[in-house]
């Protein structure tokens, strides 16, 4: 007999069908009468099992073992299924023995962050957990969707490099033959490069960083969504790319999602039409008349601030969403073009969204000779560069592009405080296990 | 004035437009005339320069320089785009003094391989060769697609990793903060824990392989395209998804990228309804009795019997593609399941196209006693797994997938000779540049 999908089995009342999936709960009431919640990819289905051939073969049978459980659909308003099945039979595929070492048929899953990610083989099944997963696998896909419709071609650069595009300490080593390699932090220069040869281009991948913090908001390797554009007239082109982006994956994550939504009891925001600009320092002029926060002339936000600012473009501007612009110069890395109405900044931007910057980008520079000028003046040996700088030195158009953070979108959709939770197998300081 | 992609300009004869992108080809030739060819992501046009005004501006510009130049359409039937440009107005956006180091305005880039893979920055945007890379972005997008529709969900799994699922030397070590880590040789782990969670997953992602290979078609880094699938009844559900994969990949190729295989004068191939299957012991007696080549006995194919193999799949079955099964156990990885007929051979495959292996796959154990036993008798520390093997110990459908090399498959189809033409930027024992 085919499986059936338990998502389908309202189509098949009065019928006899087989569904396949886990047992999720076994309760065994005596008296002639158990219970099996089966649970497959689709949802989770009550089989009702009233012979004693039936009911013999759970013996022995712990909850998450693999089983074939056939019988007849019948309604059943009280449950969110809409029908339950009248067990005719049950085939165990592959039992389970012990105990589960966390309960996964509670509509919460009790343990500690280090259980649930211990043992992610195990917890990745609880039914509010992995539709975090779901969800995130549909941002990908929007995202790729979306891009290719505007003439975005996907690239696959390599994530083994000899020369890191963030600079710094935080980078790992690789031994690689009897070379020094490095793990990429970013794609950064190979998408510039391939704006070259296809003026839009996007990419979706891991990136790695050895940060040595350890917070709810940094991994040290996770996926950056990029995108990168050629023909350009200012950062503004970007940051409508962006606009446009969300609105699209927003109104798909609408359409196909809204369950999700509702598990994780967090409504889905609106992408404004025209999400608002504005430059850091005037942040930093409302975080101190507004907020009484000290921070003029800081080159960055700190974390209190960011969500400071997300709070008053929530309330005072109607907009979950917040490009800050014009970061200085001197925190930003040398490829970021500065604004030729005053260099000290750049035009460059982060997108905020509640509270947490989620993307960051900006305005390249596109000329050979700036970029010589910068890279000397920040002490840089263009040398190790001869590959990226080739593109400026053979004609590029201006650009810019931007780079989102799919766990941290992922994390703040849906709530999650750690960002490890949107992770399906985190890196962090100490764990590289599972 | 907004401008207009080369493709769309037969759109517009009779009117001015303004296109960019690179000078492809400048030509003066005096006595007041000279032509210009822009090269956008869309294509070539010629634009046609009589006045003093417009060529004075073409002075010291060289080709590859960045320009926006705006015109007439008019008809042209001698040139493929069917139109050129009367010109009215050239504005250098980003200009080129040096020469080239190679020419990029031939038919056929004259280059030896290491010049084409040194100056990739240039070398990429010949239109011949950017063509294999937008065949290479749509590959991955149907692949995605395909999967998509048939419930596979988008996995993404780490790169750096404890444990090697391959095993063996071949695997890249890392200073992961004070802990030894490697980088993935293959998501083939989490893919499979992955099937407890949502039965189906793909995952489109960099491997890593330390193989001291220097051949023309072993990679250092490259794109593995796995998936994984649940609730089987044998590896030939595997194939059957491999197969209806490929008939859709294929038939959006031909559908969108018609002109990529007429430029590399490469057939696009025919995927059978059922793409054959044989043994490998099958395939070894064709050798011997059809091709005098001793190789009866043998674990796997050498490159020469590969290829002889894949002339008497295409001659004697009708097929450029062939399945051969049942690889011996002693040679495939703790994790392929043994044939239950057979048990010294594997219920495993490798898809052989057009004289290379580019898939390798199969079915999988899914008991945990069988995982025990397996790993215990290669005299693996089950202890080092306890993270994937906690996946089996708690109940897992029988399942099996594979994984397509995505470069590999790009070079088969455009005839390339060596793996390192269909990857942007590839990573071998001595390269690490660009």
């Amino acid at each position: 007999m085919q499986r059936t999908y338990v998502k389908d089995t309202i189509n098949y009342i009065g019928q006899e069908v087989m569904v396949s999936g886990w047992a999720h709960k076994i309760r065994l009431m005596g008296a002639g009468l158990a219970f099996v919640v089966v649970r497959d990819v689709t949802g989770l289905i009550q089989g009702v099992c009233e012979t004693e051939a039936v009911i013999n073969k759970l013996n022995g049978v712990g909850t998450e073992s693999v089983i074939k459980m056939k019988g007849n659909i019948v309604k059943e308003e009280r449950v969110a299924l809409g029908v339950e099945m009248k067990v005719t039979d049950i085939e165990v595929v592959s039992i389970v023995k012990e105990e589960l070492v966390v309960q996964l048929n509670k509509k919460e899953l009790k343990a500690n962050i280090d259980t649930i990610l211990d043992h992610r083989a195990l917890t990745l099944r609880h039914p509010r957990i992995r539709q975090a997963f779901i969800l995130q696998a549909k941002l990908a896909q929007y995202f790729s969707d979306f891009l290719t419709k505007e003439r975005f071609i996907r690239i696959f650069s390599p994530k083994i490099v000899k020369a890191g595009a963030e600079g710094g300490a935080n980078i790992f080593t690789i031994d690689y033959f009897k070379q020094k390699a490095y793990l990429t932090q970013s794609p950064q220069f190979y998408k510039q490069i391939m704006v070259g040869i296809f003026e839009r281009v996007f990419e979706l991948g891991p990136v790695f960083r050895a940060e040595e913090h350890n917070t709810t908001r940094h991994l040290n390797e996770y996926t950056s969504m990029d995108f990168e554009m050629g023909f350009i007239e200012s950062f503004k082109d970007v940051t409508r790319m962006e606009n446009d982006l969300l609105i699209y994956m927003f109104g798909k994550l609408k359409e196909e999602c809204s369950e999700i939504f509702e598990e994780y009891k967090m409504p889905l925001p609106q992408v404004p039409e025209n999400i608002p600009h504005l430059t850091l320092r005037e942040c930093q002029e409302i975080l101190e008349s507004k907020f009484k926060q000290k921070c003029l002339g800081e080159p960055d936000f700190a974390p209190e601030d960011e969500k400071l600012i997300c709070k008053y473009a929530h309330e005072e501007l109607g907009s979950e969403f917040l490009f800050v612009t014009h970061y200085p110069s001197a925190k930003r890395p040398f490829y970021a073009m500065d604004d030729p109405n005053d260099p000290q900044y750049t035009v460059s931007f982060d997108l905020l969204f509640r509270g947490l910057e989620i993307t960051t980008g900006g305005q390249r520079v596109h000329e050979y000779d700036m970029y010589l000028e910068k890279m000397k003046s920040r002490g840089m040996n263009t040398d190790d560069f001869g590959f990226y700088l080739e593109a400026f030195k053979y004609g590029m158009p201006p650009h810019g592009g931007l780079a989102i953070g799919l766990e941290r979108l992922t994390a703040k959709l849906l709530g999650l405080e750690n960002i490890r939770e949107a992770t399906l197998f985190p890196r962090d300081l100490t764990r590289l296990i599972p």
